[in-house]
């Protein structure tokens, strides 16, 4: 055992107080020497957002007394570039996982998901990252039937590492009576939200809305996150930054511009 | 004069009395019925972002009386929801265009950028859809160049559509004394931020920190978004929302999970 333990950023988009990180930082401590950066209060919705016009504030806390650990006032995204340029002093972590957060982020939710912007961000500083949710809305999920496959996963990944630019987006069936089935490496499924406002009026009689809506699935591939889900399968899709749509640049060639 | 004069909806992620957007919504008025759903502040940074644990509100503005126009306390992705959802009742307009942001969007900003999550959100909704960015940083920027650029790409998208899934990344140079060369369809570069956190002290003692850092592009090609606009020329990226590094699910595949 006289091999160097990996460093392992935990963070995570429900904060720091959330069941999902609690889970996922006792996973990796199997794995390496593990830091907790996680914002201090859920942000969920976030995509990829940044703090840029407020300050951020960072402090430890008292969540994982164990562990050097911190509690951020920013955005998942802003827990990785503080962690990585302050906490690590600009040494980087072997991997950093994101999670494991409480409700799904397959087909389209990644590009709302904090969860996964976190694991983003980290592949732009060219760090292998994976993004961990599960399909459960209860208020206290069991995360149990996950454990095999996140230390199976992270593992393969402190191993073989990922290409540079793309970070893996990972999401659990919730739990049921059967156990899960394996994993299923996906593509994003062409699923979206239909939204609804939900438009009420305020003790003041001023309107307001929330933003509600249903998630439809109208993508026939059995090649797909959603797919794998619905199978009870582990899925993991591997996600790029470069958004480029390579095909469509030489469609537009021919545009009169 | 009898054609249908098309439908276009105006945002931007700089806030509704931006001067940005008064530009983009003076060109527009040249190519269609022009409605404005636009942030009441600036959303600088705010990525994919959305709005599900607060509720919106929505108010008709008076920065554009002659218009159909609202504000709305949400991100730029809230706006183009409830635009298309609530404003304009689930009529889809035939165009949505965001901006003209104050600052660049190019290479790895896009990620971070609330002017081209606005466009994403509306390519989700399989409209077709522009952002527009202009780099220049002062307070009172020349958008003028622009223009004959800004009505020709979204006279091209009108007439020809974008594949279904993609919206366009358009970047303008600041103005300078040489006219701009023309359009390069480009892709996007793999260039990205140099954190530098700026840490200080506030009255009370208590650290905190400014995100800043500097924009480092270690890409060489001449294929790029930043290459073009190094040579002064408007850049246009295709964009698509499918994130799936399809490259890397064959790689995976041989992973023992």
């Amino acid at each position: 055992m006289s091999e160097k333990k990996p460093l392992i950023l935990v963070t995570n988009d429900d904060g720091i107080t959330s069941r999902g990180i609690a889970f996922l930082v006792d996973c990796m401590q199997e794995l390496g020497n593990v830091v907790v950066v996680a914002p201090n209060s859920p942000q969920s919705g976030m995509g990829h957002a940044i703090t840029i016009a407020n300050p951020l504030r960072l402090y430890p806390t008292t969540v994982f007394p164990e562990l050097p650990a911190y509690e951020c006032s920013g955005t998942p995204a802003d827990c990785v570039k503080l962690a990585k340029h302050h906490v690590l002093k600009d040494n980087a972590p072997d991997l950093v996982v994101s999670g494991i957060n409480h409700g799904s982020n397959s087909a389209i939710s990644i590009l709302y998901s904090g969860t996964m912007s976190a694991a983003i961000e980290a592949a732009i500083e060219g760090i292998p990252a994976i993004g961990f949710s599960l399909a459960d809305y209860t208020r206290e999920p069991d995360f149990s039937h996950t454990r095999e496959y996140v230390l199976s996963i992270a593992r393969n990944v402190l191993e073989k590492g990922i290409k540079k630019g793309v970070a893996l987006n990972v999401n659990f069936p919730a739990r049921s009576p059967e156990p899960l089935n394996g994993v299923k490496i996906c593509r994003q499924a062409d699923a979206k939200w239909q939204e609804i406002f939900d438009e009420r009026r305020d003790p003041n009689g001023r309107r307001y809305f929330w933003l509600a809506g249903e998630f439809v699935n109208n993508d026939p591939g059995k090649d797909t996150d959603e797919y794998a889900l619905s199978q009870n399968y582990v899925s993991v899709v591997p996600c790029q930054y470069d958004l480029t749509a390579y095909d469509t640049m030489a469609t537009m060639s021919e545009w009169n511009l």
